[in-house]
């Protein structure tokens, strides 16, 4: 028998499961905390527990070692009552995409899995309960980086129903790692908006003292009931602190940190606004609600890809698309050794759209001979777009335009704040002197 | 005959050239400034002019147009003494590449052109003869976005020269679009130096008020010719005003904006130090330079490609080459769906390091799922490495390794300040609150 099944019967023996608290005696160390799951890396006689510090250790089991059940895992509060409802609030909706947001069941074992249902998700922060009422359903418990299309446009179709029915405002929780590219597909697939369109995610989930799952779902709901906003946003923790959260517009936002609770920074835009100490305040000019009804236009042409630039890419790993968005360096540029495959390319009927790896400032390809040739032979300028926005909004487009024309002039026209008339200053990242070091 | 052909008669006949100053009458208007070239965008009846205010004009020209010549250009003052030599005085070398830092000649056309050689730059910033001699040479004068292998390569062994030959530092005017890349090959190719190797540039050319041309210039000359760094370093203005310029790492570097002159900033490191007021400081640890003699190990194996993940992204749009880095979303994902391929090409000899295309903190695929999924389908983790800075390194591993074992734990070893230790929370862009717009 192995000894990972010999652990199993071990527990089995006990009747202790994931979950439950056991005490571990290994000679003259002992140890105490909540059973976890046998983790795929760790070697066969390792039995993995979590401390009340709330550290996880590994300890080597053998035949001498002794378990014991202390204490059978707390059957986890169930909303046996249904969700309040205040017929003088208003009313929100939250429809649930997955994502470390939605973990927070999960706390004592501290595996990362979505929770079963996004009531669940509210009970876990009633306080969002003294602002408004709360539907709420659960459309994907997905990896965000698995959300594609198929799942922007049935999310669409939900979000307008809820608004349609009367809703004040609708929050999305979601995976932090795609979280723009859904932002912005919604910012192009919704118009006419009666009610704020919030997505909001957590770096940390609710198990680690440093969580911004609370904070940001709280800051979000306060967004989606109290402002006059029209607009698909994202809310996010403003800084490494819980000070504030920031509202970044939905076609603006990136993520810019793997960790850190404020990955998330407008580019080449300042942020709409924040949420202080339950405050809301809207700092820019931003579209407001309509009356309705929210309609939904979520046509696409999925044959785009991205490109990076990078010195050696050679003509052939561009790909063969109906759509390519360049990343190209600076001002927006490519190697000479590029202009013959992307001239045939265009020849052929494919759309190029040229944007900058730097991510920050402007397109301008009339500054250098390069970019001058690259208009010549016919990429068109993203303006001052994300990379991964101008990929959104190019499926968009070509599944509503024909012509080269009406395609070149729609990517240029502003469709839901993407673009920016002019370059601000102030929309730029710079090195805070911070001196501070801590867990980030 | 074209209206153009009459323009450049009617030119010839006064002996005006470009740069020469002169005077247009169109009936009541009158304009004078110094003859620019024909920009191929306007029409041909048009000719432009830049007027003392530093603004171009284009004035449309027909037959009662008058045109005089008021002044012929003055002839560039060409360096004829030699460039000055004091024993006492340690020597740089300028080793020229091009780009926007090399056009100051083209100030009264305002056209962007490479100067003609390197002494011209340095005579352009006497200033610089105060703090050393200076030796020079072009090696290249190429538009950023074309240097490739190739040109790294022949740098790297003329910086070896120059040191060995007993110069105290070297300092490398280089066009922004590539320069990271540049700085990065670098610092894999260049051991054991024997003084500071310092590239910079310019993002705004020498004939604007905002150039930060000569600031930049006189900040690498003071960290090449008086630091004792033994390292490959980036020198750039700091802030949008003129108060210092950054010295950051070759491998922790990027260019972040496409206008603004402070568009470089170091990623998950704090910079290196500063230059201001002259004074140069260093703030943080860095490699001191040795006795020399510089050794230049410079073989790469060129098949290797970037692909950034984006929802939508198909196996075959990941280029069937030896090593991939991919950019992948968060912590290191890509979609469940590419793992087939990813493994498949895995198990073919290819090699996968992950980076993030947040940018900023360190991959960890032991979080989710798909990470470790990733994982035990072989897939390295790039650390906290740069995309672009990870692929300079995985050409130069694939080069010097050959067992997937050495390639691993040479990827995962610091070899040239690209791996942080430990993630740090001040080496983090955040907005500032900057509330001034100027031009930027």
């Amino acid at each position: 028998m192995s000894r990972k099944r010999e652990i199993e019967k071990k527990l089995k023996t006990i009747n202790a499961e994931i979950g439950d608290v056991i005490r571990v005696i290994c000679g003259k160390e002992e140890y105490e905390g909540v059973l976890m799951p046998h983790h795929e890396f760790s070697q066969e006689n390792i039995i993995t527990i979590k401390l009340k510090t709330g550290y996880n250790i590994g300890i080597a089991v053998d035949e001498k070692t002794e378990i014991t059940l202390i204490q059978k895992q707390k059957t986890m509060e169930k909303p046996v009552k249904k969700i309040p409802f205040d017929p003088k609030k208003p009313t929100i909706s939250i429809i649930g995409m997955g994502g470390t947001i939605a973990c927070y069941v999960d706390y004592r074992t501290g595996a990362v899995h979505p929770a079963s249902s996004a009531e669940e998700l509210a009970f876990s922060v009633p306080e969002i309960f003294d602002l408004c009422n709360v539907r709420s359903q659960v459309a994907y418990q997905m990896l965000s980086e698995n959300i594609e299309v198929t799942q922007w446009q049935r999310l669409a179709t939900l979000i307008a129903e809820e608004l349609n029915n009367g809703v004040t405002g609708v929050v999305i929780p979601h995976g932090t790692d795609t979280l723009g590219y859904t932002a912005a597909a919604l910012s192009f697939f919704l118009k006419n908006l009666s009610g704020p369109v919030v997505l909001f995610g957590a770096q940390r989930s609710s198990d680690r003292p440093s969580s911004d799952a609370a904070q940001n779902l709280i800051a979000a709901v306060t967004v989606a009931a109290t402002s006059d906003l029209g607009e698909v946003v994202v809310v996010m923790h403003g800084e490494i602190s819980d000070a504030f959260s920031t509202i970044h517009r939905g076609t603006k936002v990136r993520k810019f940190h793997t960790s850190r609770r404020d990955a998330f920074q407008s580019v080449n835009d300042v942020p709409l606004g924040r949420v202080e100490n339950g405050k809301l305040s809207l700092q820019t000019s931003y579209k407001k609600k309509t009356t309705g009804p929210v309609i939904v236009d979520s046509a696409m042409d999925q044959d785009v890809g991205i490109v990076y630039f990078y010195p050696g890419l050679k003509p052939e790993d561009i790909p063969q698309k109906k759509g390519v968005i360049l990343a190209g360096t600076g001002l927006g540029h490519v190697s000479a050794k590029l202009l013959p495959c992307i001239t045939s390319r265009i020849n052929n009927g494919s759309v190029f759209v040229m944007t900058s790896q730097c991510l920050f400032g402007r397109v301008n390809m009339y500054v250098y001979s390069v970019g001058r040739d690259l208009i010549k032979a016919g990429v068109f300028s993203g303006e001052d777009m994300l990379p991964e926005t101008a990929y959104i909004k190019l499926m968009w487009v070509l599944a509503h335009k024909k012509t080269r024309q009406e395609v070149e002039s729609l990517m240029r026209e502003n469709l839901a704040g993407e673009i920016s008339e002019r370059t601000r200053t102030d929309a730029f990242l710079s090195m805070r002197n911070e001196t501070t070091q801590s867990e980030c």
